[in-house]
């Protein structure tokens, strides 16, 4: 197979000597994902060329679902709204979801209104599922069976259903309520004798998930049983539809991405190739309100004027504080915030987390604080220095490492994202605390010791 | 189906009153993934019961897979040597090779010449292929088909193959030396009439990788083509495994996991449930790297002492540049070690993604220099403070948004680790460079103009 790189070479001579039915034909023969990559390599001109290339194929559609979502505007521009709804009304149900949300607002109920009416009639329907939800990734596309059916006559639906979905892994089996009752695997059914009933082929009682249920949550679910695919039903069993692992990756990678972005206080439109004036204004709110944290601990220094101007010395080694405490409670974080993502922190309460690490940071700051304060002593013979350095150390990895943990377990407690706003929460407390830390029990020794 | 939950308690209920067949015939219908998330709601006492169990049932091989690995030792532990290599002789090769590793040194070579002789020989040649490469994650378990077959005979062969191993989704066509020509999805050969030929069937010149390749290269292409399984050659394309679905969503989770944790300096063993002194362990080196480079920036400032002494202000507003720039810094690093992650920046040099980043850093940069500048104008009177505090805010920005960006592609551009590191070097660089850009100019300022 050739790589995408060498098609890209190759279709951008193509199109500079303009045979474009050669570079249709290369089209044609790649697969959808290496013709959704090859757009970052090509220049304005070239895009629009293969767009229309593209679009007078059936695979457009596929095409379009695997392109980077910034491309999108770019595309839609490039085709009338017939065209578009022609192309996108081959889509299943969760992909039509996804790409209608990109379409510009003005257009988007012409192009709606230009779809097939059963497409147009199960996007509405789609759309009552809360966000992220398994109802909005779920594909309506399966083949249910009968428990009273024969292998043969299971085999017999399966060519009548057609060929064209080639990611059929399971048949579920349904009763008269449609209640889901147990799922085939494809492979079990041809490796069965032909006249074997389903109801003892099937595997009873199967790994299910509801409508409503969180994407995050099936996607556990998936990793955890190791499935190709999880049936999702009602409340009341009957079955709705599929999710399959294709989509769970997707999942996978998408909150993986989320959670890094969140700690980091980035929004998920923010891409490396999305245009600078965007990522300029999905930063401004988050940097305005560091700023203000970073205010506050000027704040609190400049309580210590006095005491700075007394002891220079003090300012030279304030930072220090600040920038270990700040290291240890980003580590706490992601570690917790890694392990909720991960559902390792499901069966035991969080206290325990908590606590542990607590006493890490307990730790570390006595350990790196008996190494700064011995260091600053040794350097500058200074005993308030060397003891306000340890001991603002201990206190203040103490609370970062307790912050870090219990800032993410408190807003997952919430309901709300554990990794949303716990890094601002934790470094605007950690720096006004170190230099408070610091600088007071400095004052301390200085007024009542010294 | 019960949940997880509710069947950890009704073990613990028959295990508390010594009813072990029940407890047995429970651990016996529960999904191996549920065996496994039982033990952290467990008593060290009731785990112990619980293993002991387990063993006896030929699912202990599954369950032990499943298992978090720090639970691994503790079951080690409970078990022979003839035991231990009895279980585990069920395994895929590849779940062999992951748990074989954690098996104390000591008693490894027991363990392993224990196993049957067939097994040891695949464990010796699994060991060959190069850490985290696609020889060590796939199975070697797979059915192959020749091309002059018809479909009724590969379903023949599928028959034969047994009824064990459901997860096999594809089968693969190879020539007289074992070559890769082709692969038949298994619901297309269910839905073939049983004459036609398997060369007619074929899907030709499939996605392949080789067996040293990368593990995350390989998880991209799976969730590139949204694949199920990916088959894996050697140099000639001879046939040598299959990569399914499941092992590529373990090494999409493993890596997202590797990358978050790097960039806090954080080891994969140290999770949430870890013992507290390893966490300790693994995180002193990182944060002993981070007071030295925290030093650095105290001997930065160091220098600025006089400056700092006839202007005590200074202190007060110094540390809102560092923290301003290690937020800024930190968001590129992210935005660039994800879109490495993700294949984004594969495609396009880096050099646009560094120029993008630092012209949002500038821009940002000039945006809160302003505000932070006006708002210390406003609150001291002192336009040397403002005129300071804007100019290294611009500058400092700036740095970071570049250093963000570059820092991990120059890793990668060295084949190394983009994310391990890149943290402490960026924070590092961000710190000293904040102090010294503002108190240096701050002296300019003071000594040249005023």
């Amino acid at each position: 197979m050739a790589t995408p790189e060498v098609n890209t070479r190759i279709l951008r001579r193509l199109l500079a000597s303009g045979v474009t039915t050669r570079a249709e034909r290369l089209l044609a023969k790649m697969p959808p994902a290496d013709v959704a990559l090859l757009f970052s390599g090509l220049s304005q001109e070239e895009i629009r060329t293969v767009i229309e290339l593209l679009f007078r194929q059936r695979r457009a559609a596929r095409a379009l679902r695997e392109l980077p979502h910034e491309m999108l505007p770019q595309v839609f521009d490039a085709v009338t709204d017939q065209r578009l709804a022609s192309v996108i009304a081959r889509l299943e149900i969760d992909d039509l979801l996804e790409l209608v949300e990109f379409i510009p607002e003005d257009r988007r109920p012409d192009v709606i209104e230009r779809l097939p009416a059963d497409r147009r009639f199960e996007l509405m329907r789609a759309e009552l599922y809360p966000e992220s939800s398994a109802g909005r990734v779920m594909t309506t596309n399966f083949i249910a069976l009968d428990e009273k059916m024969s292998a043969q006559e299971a085999i017999d639906s399966i060519r009548a259903a057609g060929n064209e979905d080639e990611s059929i892994l399971y048949l579920y089996v349904v009763d008269e309520q449609s209640c889901l009752s147990g799922v085939v695997p494809i492979r079990r059914l041809v490796a069965s004798p032909p006249e074997r009933k389903i109801d003892e082929l099937m595997i009873p009682d199967p790994v299910s998930v509801m409508a409503d249920a969180d994407q995050e949550e099936v996607a556990q679910t998936v990793a955890r049983y190791d499935l190709l695919a999880i049936p999702v039903t009602d409340v009341d069993s009957r079955m709705l539809g599929v999710i399959t692992v294709d989509d769970v990756i997707d999942v996978i990678t998408e909150e993986a991405t989320e959670d890094m972005y969140h700690l980091a206080g980035l929004s998920e439109e923010d891409r490396v190739f999305s245009p600078a004036a965007r990522s300029v204004r999905k930063r401004m709110p988050w940097m305005l309100l560091n700023l203000s944290a970073a205010f506050l601990s000027a704040w609190v220094i400049g309580l210590f004027e006095r005491t700075l101007s007394e002891a220079v010395m003090l300012a030279v080694f304030m930072p220090i504080i600040a920038q270990m405490g700040g290291s240890s409670g980003s580590q706490a974080l992601t570690v917790i915030t890694r392990g909720i993502a991960l559902g390792e922190i499901e069966f035991s309460s969080g206290i325990g987390a908590v606590l542990k690490e607590l006493s890490v940071g307990l730790t570390i700051g006595t350990l790196t604080g008996i190494a700064a304060g011995g260091i600053a002593y040794a350097w500058h013979g200074d005993p308030v220095l060397g003891i306000a350095l340890f001991s603002a150390m201990v206190c203040t990895l103490a609370l970062t490492g307790l912050l870090g943990a219990a800032v993410p377990l408190v807003l997952k407690a919430l309901h709300q994202d554990p990794a949303l706003g716990s890094g601002v929460i934790v470094i605007a407390v950690n720096d006004a605390f170190a230099f408070f830390s610091f600088l007071g029990i400095a004052t301390l020794l200085l007024d009542h010791v010294l």
